[in-house]
């Protein structure tokens, strides 16, 4: 088994072998770069590395010291010899870049011996021991996982000692010092000498690598990234070169275009007489590229030259690093850079114009999650630079908001009428609904990326940080502490709702802007598309937002929502607490003429396109108080004893809500629910018909179908309504029912619901509650030991669940077709929203997806790279 | 299509279409016994009247009069004419028997002019107008639901004017006055006169037959008894034959062996001068059939003959119906006759001695429920007729039982030792065990076939009367009361789980006792038999038990049962509240060797038969005090905190319990519990090897696994610490490792799974929970609507449901071959004493199915019809 490869024996397009970055060294080699030659252990020595526990067998470390004789035959240097000695670096590289892994380690094979031989060969004994003091420094810090801050420590004494302020100011000696120094420390720490054996050092530092593709920053990463945990990374091994020999000297690193703003022109920054390092550490301040026309002009001619072939050979803007030794160029590195949303529109827009791609490459080019920081405000970038975070929690909802702190909904109601204002609770509930929506952002203590907070908030695009459990929230008193300072109700915040990140004071933000590239690039995605992308939206207001986002209909208005609504919730519990049918279909009666104004305003949005509405969906235990002191007040308000009242909530109450009398439960004993709620639809689809002309398409939608009685129970009340209200009216309306696909059974058993269902939206969210047997509210207690111990790599709630629940949806899918051919197949629900989901979506056949508003450019973007991916 | 067959069209084969009494009656016809002709109306027209909302199609009327004609025809007599009119009688016949569908009417065709110029021609006015006045008697009860005490009180008020008290003492006078009152009473309670036209009277007839099948006692029966909605029943019209004409006529009913105790001797009674409603209603006293010997001999010496020649023919016991009229024997039906449980053993053995049918058939002449009878106490049959149940609750695990009544647990424990109990509880938990073990039976007013109180009675062989609603429990007066009658803790009760009926007072039971039949019969069971029988046993008694009802291994022990014994529950609390790993290590430490000793005494009793052992399944708070008192008490007993204890609670509660944080999720998050329990296990297994020589075979099963990984890391615990007993007692041994199939993902994944599983075992209670998306516990609250509106037909939980769950079983069977062919496959669980979801999971090739000891039996012989039925 061939474990390694040396750049000359690979190319850019064996990325999975040979991770990014030893593909990309190759490729360049290929192309005839000027690239230090080397060598890359694949991905596979890293699967290897861990099925043998965590050690790197004997046949890998052979294969490692062969492929450095071979490296010592090209490069003419011998690794460990002290008279003409190969130093390397190390560097990681797995398929796509992950922050978290082992970076690099410069200046390997060199010890004391060595460092000597170069001093005189080199007659630069400065150079020699900076080089010397660095590796010892990376070594300890990135390969033994030693603090860097000791070593900073000891170079800060030194400067004091030396009464200097810059590392320049330090001469050979003071290097030399800072060696013996830095080794007596990792003596001390490690309880064993610095490894003088390069070989010993080349092997700590293979481990290392493979050993921090686990760690947690990675690990976590990867979860985030979709990125499969059994990938693994490679190393790359290269022969150094230095731009620390001198004025003649130096590194830099470039892009082919701007990352901020997308321009088409050289972007980058050297130092000369520096390493890598030096350019990013900020410790003198490096010139701009162009500057390099002056400095060095042939090797900047020579440089854009390679940028420029790059990028035409890549066909996409690169990031690329350099180095210059004694006047002479190498490439260290070049890949696809990254790019802010707006730059990496104007590239893939531009590159189209330059004839450099096509549309379908172009669109390929752009990270649809990325577009999401364009639809919200943003912080300012330099005033975010200064900030520092006073905690994190979950990004529950992009963007970035600053304001007043307010502890209680309706304090953020009257706030908001005065200045911006933040929303924090412990955790939210459908009563804070006014309050959530006057703010600027909404931060929770507790709750996940699925808590109400978060799903109400994206819902609405409002910033949202949730589950911060860093800050302890004291309601009562309207203050919270975090980290030991204590912010009060009135005082600024400011949170991220893109990184979770949380903010005491002021950060300015600025506001989302779109741009004519914007609209270009999304035709383009809408043109090789072939889902449908729709909107959750319950709100005449939402929908109106999702149309101009792009939405193609509604896919999911929860009817409960409407409910909750301080005028609305007397009808609703009167109808709640009724005794008998009469008394219900007089306090439906009541809600009726409410319901159907929300339809009307929504149909007026909407217009003739497809509006799907659920019928009334949670539990009835949800609408009524709970506590004793609410209780009272409320058999009060409705004149009905506290006894009967507290009754009838003790029987509302369920072991397990998710698992109870809810869903379309509701209209098999309460059939005249569905029929309010049906005799509404289209009692408001005749009027906006009526009015507007537009052809109205309602579709009613019957929640948590599991049987095709039931559903046909259902349909029989949905349909004798519909009826009765159009032969009364005269209009002609087209309105389809259709089920929620989201019980496994429905799943088993949908050749039969199809034979009644006209339509099948999957619910996702509840399809994989019951598919795992575990409930959102529930599992985040035991998840991170799931994630820890890498049993799941990813929360099916964000990103689904295509082996296990996909099982379900394809069957689904299938069995609906086999008795329906031209059954309408969708899915309402979080995952219609995520990236990879829609690939997923896209590959069963679905007609379409839905989202939330924000959501929507994503998921339009994400379903044309499905389509281009996969094909039509 | 036709709708209507004349007896002589039809055979007995043509049970579906004409229903089983229709058949017979045919298949008398073609054996040329005397059956007074007729016609049936198929069950296609009664699907045929559903269909068309409940009402009779013209075509269905007109070839009823069609075949109406045919039917004079052939008697020579005409349908309401005066002259020489033919009488009728309509019954329904659906393909099973079932009680609660209407009956009989007997007589139709009659009106005053037919009945004036019967009068004439018979010379026997009197029995004509008796004929009259029960035809409109029978009319007015079964096919216009007028109340029959109404016409009783007629009867009654005309014997008290005639001073009689025999009906035979009414004349022909008084009778004809019975009809005009009758009519009169008719006509004012149905705002309508009685019916004239024996047309008329035909199709109401017809249409109430129809109308029974759906009425609420035969919609239970069937949701009982697996019988489906759609079959619908027929209608058989008969002509009349008269019992009635004088004391050369007569009627009777008789069964070719004991019903009560299968003796081969033809059994029986009649009664001259009389039709059939008067046999059954007592108000006469019948003769013996032997007695007609005396009476008739040559009709006797004809009816044995024919009961021989039925008997013979149908290869099993007969129980027949018939007339004489003027001398002349009719025969108005026979059928397999119902028995009791001995009797059918006997008639099944007898028939194979007798060489009238051989084992395979034998086998499929008992009901396996029929058998839990014989293995638990009865009420003596004498007493138990002359009781009245005070109130009815579910038959939730069957025998009976008397005892004096208790409120609490100690309290029953107490009393046990003096005498018989009764516990009776609003509902119990497990802190109730100690009382249940030591009560004769256990009633509670709540929870359903399925709650504790259910669970635990059927895995202990006690007799349960579950989810009584009519009796008021107060536990703390210790007194329940029950149709305003009070109850008080000391005073005799008696229930009866097989029948849900509860007396007050005491009735005597006699045990049960298992007969040399028995022993026979179950042997023939096992011949045939594929699946093999395990049980669901928690103790060594229980386990004991088991293998003398025939258990072949034990397919579930649930540990947890184990931990809430008084003398265990402190350490499994110390374990739950504690904070590190090493404290709960403690007191892990303490729990395993009682878990050994369990464990010890299950291998003892059980020998080498496989023993599965599953891990520790329930959510934690399962196990700690709810109340504030209970806790402050823990708080003092464990010497911690009161308010550490209570926030140790808060935080495992869960919103859904049964989704949360339980089953292997536990041992993923303290992979230190099943580490301890696999240790208890294989040293336990080690011990009783050595000691016995047996070889122990355990099967150490993880539960509510939803993916692979996840299971790999449950067993990798549970291997490593078994590897390390046996390491170190150096004894050789066979232990299995594998999961619960419980969750929809883990069907859906069962490929993956079985790469690591050696078996799985379905757990159908919570794979049904989770596909059907409903918790046990709540779906009491809305399924009873779903039976009213005939959603569904059968209780998903008592019923395993083949259509929707049953594909993923399916599912699972076929991945989990196709990576693991030899996987072992076995269900644990209420279906798995189920005979109808045996059969179920004999077609799907399981290996076994387990159930609570007493089901064992029931468990044989349904395996065995299953194979029967199936093939092997």
């Amino acid at each position: 088994m061939k474990y390694v490869y040396l750049f000359s024996e690979g190319s850019g397009k064996m990325r999975e072998l040979l991770g990014g970055k030893g593909a990309n060294l190759c490729e360049m080699t290929l192309l005839g770069l000027p690239v230090p030659q080397g060598f890359t252990v694949s991905t596979e020595a890293c699967a290897r590395y861990y099925q043998d526990g965590e050690r790197i067998a004997d046949d890998i470390s052979a294969q490692v010291f062969e492929y450095m004789q071979k490296m010592e035959g090209i490069t003419g240097k011998k690794f460990g010899d002290a008279s003409n000695p190969l130093l390397v670096s190390v560097r990681s590289g797995s398929r796509a870049s992950m922050p978290g892994m082992m970076d690099t380690i410069l200046n390997l094979g060199i010890n004391d011996v060595v460092a000597e031989s170069m001093a005189k060969q080199t007659g630069n004994p400065r150079f020699v021991y900076d080089s010397y003091r660095r590796f010892v420094q990376m070594f300890s810090d990135v390969v033994m996982e030693m603090n860097k801050k000791f070593f900073d420590g000891i170079i800060e004494a030194m400067k004091e000692e030396k009464g200097v302020t810059q590392d320049v100011e330090l001469d050979e000696g003071d290097m030399k010092l800072l060696v013996k120094r830095f080794k007596e420390l990792y003596a001390e720490k490690m309880g064993a000498p610095f490894p003088e054996d390069p070989r010993a050092q080349l092997i700590e530092a293979v481990k290392a690598v493979f050993r921090s593709w686990n760690n947690p920053r990675a690990v976590t990463y990867r979860r985030l990234n979709d990125i499969p945990s059994d990938w693994g990374t490679a190393v790359n091994v290269q022969s150094m070169v230095f731009g620390n020999m001198g004025n003649d000297s130096g590194t830099g690193v470039a892009f082919t275009r701007n990352p901020s703003t997308g321009e088409n022109k050289l972007y980058g920054e050297f130092l000369m007489n520096a390493q890598g390092e030096d350019v990013v550490a900020g410790i003198r301040t490096p010139q701009s590229i162009e500057q390099l026309a002056q400095v060095m002009p042939d090797v900047y001619k020579q440089f854009t030259d390679i940028a420029r072939k790059l990028e035409n050979h890549y066909k996409d803007m690169q990031d690329m690093e350099f180095t210059i030794e004694k006047g002479k160029l190498y490439m260290l590195q070049t890949r696809n850079g990254k790019r802010t949303a707006a730059a990496a529109l104007k590239v893939a827009v531009d590159l189209v114009a330059e004839g450099m791609c096509d549309k379908r490459e172009a669109v390929m080019k752009v990270e649809p999650r990325q577009l999401d920081t364009l639809l919200h405000p943003q912080f300012e970038p330099a005033a975010l630079r200064a900030a520092t975070p006073a905690a994190t929690g979950l990004p529950a909802s992009p963007g970035a908001a600053c304001g007043a702190v307010c502890f209680h909904a309706e304090d953020a109601v009257a706030r908001a009428k005065t200045g911006p204002a933040l929303l924090v609770r412990q955790e939210t509930s459908p009563e804070d609904i006014e309050g959530m929506y006057a703010a600027q952002g909404i931060l929770t203590a507790r709750g996940g990326m699925t808590s109400h907070a978060a799903v109400v908030a994206r819902g609405m695009g409002t910033c949202c940080v949730a589950g911060c459990g860093a800050i302890n929230v004291d309601e009562d008193s309207r203050c919270l502490t975090v980290g030991g300072k204590t912010v009060r109700e009135g005082e600024y915040m400011s949170i991220d709702g893109s990184t979770g990140h949380v903010y005491i004071g002021e950060i300015p933000t600025v506001e989302a802007t779109l741009t004519g590239d914007f609209e270009r690039f999304m035709t383009w995605a809408d043109e090789l598309r072939t889902l449908n992308i729709r909107t959750n939206a319950d709100t005449p207001a939402d929908a109106a937002r999702a149309v101009t986002f792009g939405a193609e209909g509604i896919g999911l208005t929860r009817t409960e929502h409407m409910f909750f609504e301080p005028d609305r919730i007397p009808a609703m519990r009167e109808m709640i607490v009724s005794s008998t049918t009469e008394q219900r279909r007089r306090a439906l009666d009541k809600l009726l003429p409410m319901q159907r104004g929300d339809f009307e305003g929504i149909f007026r949005a909407m217009g003739a396109r497809p509006v799907t509405i659920r019928l009334l969906d949670p539990p009835l235990h949800e609408f009524l108080p709970q506590s004793e002191m609410d209780i009272r007040a409320l058999a009060e308000d409705m004149g009905v004893e506290h006894s009967d009242l507290w009754r009838k909530i003790e029987d509302l109450h369920e072991f397990n809500p998710m698992m109870g009398h809810r869903g379309c439960r509701l209209a098999v004993t309460y059939p005249e629910i569905a029929e309010m709620q049906a005799r509404a639809i289209i009692e408001a689809a005749v009027n906006v018909t009526r009015d507007t002309g537009a052809a109205v398409s309602p579709e009613i939608m019957v929640p948590l179908v599991g049987d095709e009685a039931e559903f046909r129970f259902v349909k029989d009340i949905i349909v004798a309504a519909a009826e009765d209200v159009l032969a009364k009216s005269g209009v002609k309306l087209r309105y389809l029912v259709g089920t929620m696909i989201e019980l496994p059974r429905a799943a088993l058993t949908a050749d039969a619901i199809a034979a009644e269902a006209e339509f099948f939206s999957f619910g996702t969210n509840d399809l994989t509650q019951m598919t795992f047997g575990f409930s959102r509210d529930d599992a985040g207690k035991f998840l991170s030991a799931y994630y820890d111990h890498k049993i799941f790599e990813q929360d099916p709630f964000a990103r689904f669940d295509s082996e296990g629940t996909g099982k379900l949806v394809e069957l689904a899918v299938k069995l609906g077709r086999q008795t329906r051919p031209d059954i309408k197949l969708g899915v309402c629900g979080e995952h219609g929203g995520d990236p990879s989901s829609i690939d997923f979506f896209h590959r069963v056949g679905l007609a379409y997806v839905s989202c939330s508003p924000f959501r929507v450019p994503i998921a339009r973007l994400a379903a044309a790279q499905a389509a281009v991916r996969h094909g039509k």
